[in-house]
């Protein structure tokens, strides 16, 4: 960027329109430049640490690892988990890093009896168990293993008839209110799929439903998609998915403990009052299970798009099946160890950059989550040597291996918790994987860390792809999929949006909670694969089908290495922040499109009820009530977060140019470590701008207003959560106060984009 | 319509651009008016008549004759179908009608030996026989029964691995060509559906298949659809669908006789020169069979949309599932009988009404086609009633009793292509029925009859909506299915556009052979089924799921009595031309988008094969061959369609105008019956204008250029065939050349159009 056009233009923000326009038109030519020029930014040893992620990553030490962190079940509260963790903490003090395990105590309920029966029209009393293989030497190793549960299902023993309401989620009870049918005081059945598991029975219950009980279709998890276990990867009859169902879209986290760190002495709900505990008794089963209580089923055939694989007609009941469903759990506090290894940073040691992959399983978790765990473990032995080596980092790295992920992300979100007040001020960024595949990259993240992570799936070579980088593989397929206007030819140089962020993984309470960069990585969409929270994710299932010879879990670390090294080295943060408001107006655009189809179809639907025409073209044979009329949509402010965002592009992209300048121009920051220090810390606390303290409707503990997970998709994002999801669940006035408060925070993340500004030496004049 | 308005308009066309703007703005405003000048032109006894029809269509007698006609099996051919012929001969002779059965000789293949069996890797025989069930005693009379087969299957006997093709359609081998797969030398397997079935054979042929096996899919047509027989109606694991693979996109009838009636001493092909006879053999199975021969396949898993729903996981191979399959016929000539009943007409003789449904069924055919059959017949017990209570139809009524539509159309074309002279001066339309159902009436045919057939279903209730019109039904299931717009209150007047007929019944030689204007009706759209051309397809199963008290077969005499009286009996015949012009200009709106998409898309993907993004995208674990490229897409003259469009939509609506003013007008033609005659003739042999006698590229036989069965549908239309066919497989010069064509076809149907004009009285100066 030519140095003469940083003269000041951020003085004034009164004829914004006019600025974005010409901005527009003026930094449009110049976007190429734009990420060339982060490129200043670099440590000077950059190019040297990245080659040593190339060299040294090696698949045999992952695959070394894996078979030892596999090798029992070791799940949050299980002697294998402690052992593992143990095992990893003594990695880490060989590579030369500062390891605690810190512990918290926390409410993990298991179970003591488990029953489900038909009990009408015949009696059928289901295993509930996963066979051993005699394909898969895992497994057959039993000992300590959970059966399969939902972790946090109520306690109960409960008999009636069943219901089957497709994936449970609010639009299948809409389609059985149309055919006469209530779940009042029965119990459903719930295929997976389509929402967060957690979902279903929460929905369940507020429809009246007494029980849920949950399985994997074949249509989606299971023999349509594929060879199951052990012919392929996929799920076969007798396999289970297991899982939390917390409610953890009101918070995740230790249930007894919310806002506070589950330490020994914390103050504690009772489990009864646990707002996130599931409030009706939930087991999920396999599909050779649910078959004979699917087939028992009477009453309307189920509408097409309810239908699975399974070789039977679907009906939606009630009964004639009665299912009587009897569960009990031992709800005990348990410990959860979470590794922390910590390389102090040579000259910025209160500037923390971390990483971090949760360790415990369901059972024996070879993909989920120990594929992550081991390429996170390599990039720290390399991170580590070549700390001995002399390039210590300038900044803080600090790895996690959390404990307790899997029943609602206890392990991180407790460990946040405590720490609140300490990362607030220190984390620059946390960088999470999880379990993973083969294929392309994921990339998933805050919008301020777009740029970089482009840069860095631009440096990284695919291990498959004949010299190909990663994001040429993305754009690719995303050309393939979608057109060359989305990849390819076409745009060979422009970046890829990453994934806004919901839930499901560790980097919920940084980001969601207190407002940290994230950014969360993996490979993935190709080979498919059914053995999730399975007794079957096993060293064998991933070693024959998932990532067999580990080349694309050994090229991880050549990622994340990077984008932590980056973070770790650079004189001025490689942070970006136009590309935020270039999604964040793409989300608006959405949202405004999303009001506008619901007033139509809102009106058409009312109009065709009112017509009649519902009635009148129902099978008489075979009744379909109308749907209910709704409220018409009303017209919503959108301008006002239209202005607020006119300021906040002004505010990106002065920032954008001020931070460009100071890291590369001969009058910057470079080499100043004080007032290096003001422009990071102003870039890296952006993010805590996008936080509310008084969090999102109804569920106080998500402050983030850009990203949450939904509250009718659990793990699914909704961007831009206050208006989006008032607006979706039709409330109106809400929606208007929403608006509201999201001009407020664009407004709150514009001011803190001057700070940056004024903190970049040429911008704060 | 205000006289006034009929003013001279029609003296020149030179201006016809300005002309139809003016027109259409005048007109506009007068639509409403339009369909109700037409009742001007109804009989004056046209009232009484209809509610007799009304007041006598018995549900009883129905039943009665669908109990007496399905009690044994009477495929053409066989001692039963003599039985029926002479059945119904006798039925419409008590009702007072001059009556013929006419015989041609035809040639119908039946089984002589059918084994299918695996023969690798484990040795299965398919028993190919439908069972008798305890529930349906009409199953377990099995005297006669032809086994499951297709007619006009190869003899042969090969021996070869096994390839799943899907839908067996031309897109189907390229997703296998994707994927290496040849199906050269191999058997297909093939799941009916997304084509008439007699496509699937004849693309396997071309791809160098020696053999297909057709199935049903219980995704398509068996549980997965509903309940199955006898619980339900749909297809039960053993139920088989028999049907004709001749060629019949090539040309309908026997494929020994084309274009001249089988008689006796008919000049006849060779067997084994008949072009449309299939050249491999060809055998359908149930899906109970077809599931260890698909569960044997290895090789790529089939991409989702070929999987059906079978538990099994669809995989492609070829093998290492071998299969042999050895099928021997018999080769007979057989007699098939048409039935033909006449009521002459008291003023106009030579200007003839006909009504045809076939009699010939694969086994019992309680539905197909005994349900129109018999609701025929009671149309015409009810019209032979009215003739003797002095109502004689002024133009002549000739009901046709079909034989041997099942293989192919048989009994119609022989019948058409015989009298096909005599047809094309004195048959002012053809009105077909088929098996019918419960629900929607389908409303198919000539647009010229478009607003005819509207004003007969406006005027006729449902039997089962409490007193709305079959139209007001239609408009609901639009209205719900598509929005207000395209149904209910937004437009209750407007009429509803009318399906375009391909072929699948015995309009075809009348329509696509002679320009016949035709119109095929019938129920269905509710409660579903899958007894389609199976044993199953029995008394039993029809009044248990399809009409149990045959209310919607006895309103079905109520529509084709009403439209038959409507023609038989009006001064001054119900056709309308501006419809026609309407769709028209809808179909080539459709072909001109569809060149524009194919055009974008053949770019867009040659683009994407040079940037190498298919190759860079595909696993390289489960490879994905990039599609081949494609020439490009020209642009083509559509202006001259356009022009010629424009000529032809002045000449509709001066056409129109006349003929009004002629029904209703004082100084009009009522009572000079010559005069009504040359109107009423230039009337009907407007479709004749649409025939072309060089007929389509490579079908000489179907000769109308606006409908025509689609080369690789088989059954679906294909509207404006020439050009839509051409550039949808990419004839660019064909396509050149059928534009050409298209725009002579045009000219000369307003040339038609100008004689209608001209025949009227105050439309000829």
């Amino acid at each position: 960027m030519p140095e003469q056009i940083t003269t000041p233009m951020h003085t004034s923000f009164h004829h914004a329109a006019v600025r974005v326009l010409f901005l527009t038109l003026f930094l449009g030519a110049m976007q190429p430049g734009a990420a060339a020029a982060q490129d200043g930014a670099l440590y000077a040893g950059q190019t040297d640490m990245e080659r040593a992620l190339d060299e040294r990553s090696s698949p045999d030490n992952l695959r070394r690892w894996m078979q030892d962190l596999t090798r029992e079940v070791h799940h949050a509260g299980s002697p294998g988990s402690r052992k593992n963790a143990e095992y990893v903490a003594e990695r880490f003090r060989e590579w030369g890093y500062d390891v605690d395990i810190e512990v918290f105590h926390v409410l993990l309920p298991t179970p003591k009896e488990r029953i489900v029966e038909l009990v009408h029209p015949e009696h059928v009393r289901l295993r509930l168990e996963e066979p051993s293989l005699a394909d898969d030497a895992s497994s057959q190793r039993r000992d300590g293993m959970l059966p399969p549960y939902n972790a946090y299902s109520a306690d109960g023993d409960v008999e009636a008839e069943l219901v089957y309401v497709n994936q449970g989620l609010p639009a299948d009870y809409e389609e059985l209110r149309r055919r006469g049918i209530s779940v009042e005081g029965k119990i459903v059945i719930a295929r997976y799929g389509g929402s967060w598991r957690g979902i279903k029975p929460k929905v369940a219950a507020e429809n009246g439903a007494i029980a849920t009980i949950m399985y994997s279709d074949p249509r989606d998890d299971g023999y349509f998609q594929g060879d199951v276990y052990p012919e392929g990867p996929w799920r076969m009859g007798m396999g289970v998915q297991r899982g939390s169902v917390s409610d953890m879209p009101t918070f995740p986290g230790d249930p007894l403990t919310p806002f506070v760190g589950a330490t020994e002495d914390a103050e504690r709900l009772e489990i009864d009052e646990a707002p996130t505990i599931m409030k009706i008794p939930v087991l999920p089963i396999s599909y050779d299970e649910a078959l004979p209580l699917l087939a028992a089923l009477e009453g309307p055939v189920a509408p097409a798009r309810f239908r699975g694989a399974l070789p039977i007609t679907y009906h939606l009941g009630p009964g004639p099946a009665r299912v009587r469903m009897k569960l009990a759990f031992n709800w005990d506090i348990v410990p959860a160890y979470n590794v922390i290894a910590r390389l102090e940073g040579s000259e910025f040691p209160d500037e923390w950059v971390m990483r971090g992959n949760h360790r415990d399983a369901w059972a024996f978790g070879a993909n989920d989550p120990i594929s992550g765990a081991v390429a996170m473990m390599e990039e720290a032995r390399i991170l580590g040597e070549l700390a001995r080596e002399g390039h210590r980092p300038r900044r803080t790295i600090v790895f996690a291996s959390w404990d307790a992920e899997e029943p609602g992300l206890l392990g991180s979100t407790e460990w946040v918790e405590y720490h609140a007040d300490e990362l607030s001020r220190k984390l620059v960024a946390y960088i999470n994987t999880d379990g993973t595949g083969r294929g392309y990259l994921g990339m998933g993240g805050s919008h301020t860390l777009e740029a970089m992570i482009n840069d860095v799936a631009r440096d990284v070579a695919d291990p498959r792809a004949g010299g190909a980088s990663l994001l040429d593989r993305i754009r690719a397929r995303n050309a393939a999929q979608q057109g060359l206007e989305h990849g390819g030819a076409a745009g060979p140089t422009a970046d890829i949006p990453i994934s806004p962020l919901g839930s499901g993984s560790d980097y919920t309470p940084f980001l969601q909670h207190l407002g940290i960069s994230v950014l969360n990585l993996g490979f993935g969409g190709e080979g498919g694969g059914g053995s999730y929270h399975s007794a079957y994710d096993t060293f064998e299932h991933y070693t024959r089908f998932i990532d067999p010879d580990f080349v694309y879990s050994a090229t991880l670390p050549k990622v994340t290495g990077r984008a932590t090294l980056r973070l770790a080295m650079a004189d001025v943060l490689p942070f970006s922040f136009s590309p935020l408001v270039d999604r964040i107006e793409t989300y608006l655009g959405e949202i405004e499109t999303l009001a506008d189809d619901m007033r139509r179809e809102t009106a058409r639907r009312n109009a065709l009820i009112e017509s009649g025409a519902y009635d009148l073209s129902a099978d008489p044979l075979d009744p379909l009530l109308a749907p209910e009329p709704q409220d018409e949509v009303p017209y919503f402010p959108f301008s006002h977060v239209r202005n607020a965002l006119t300021v906040l592009r002004a505010a990106a992209e002065a920032a954008d140019r001020a931070v460009q300048h100071a890291a590369q121009g001969p009058t910057g920051a470079g080499g100043d470590s004080a007032a290096l220090g003001r422009i990071n810390q102003a870039m890296y606390t952006v993010e805590r701008a996008m936080t509310d303290m008084e969090g999102l409707p109804r569920r106080p503990w998500f402050r983030h207003q850009i990203y949450a997970p939904g509250f009718y998709t659990g793990y699914g994002v909704k961007t831009l959560p206050g208006v989006r999801e008032a607006i979706e669940e039709r409330k109106w006035q809400e929606a208007h106060e929403e608006i509201e408060d999201l001009s407020v925070t664009l407004r709150r993340m514009a001011e803190a984009l001057h700070a940056v500004a004024a903190a970049a030496p040429s911008g704060g004049e």
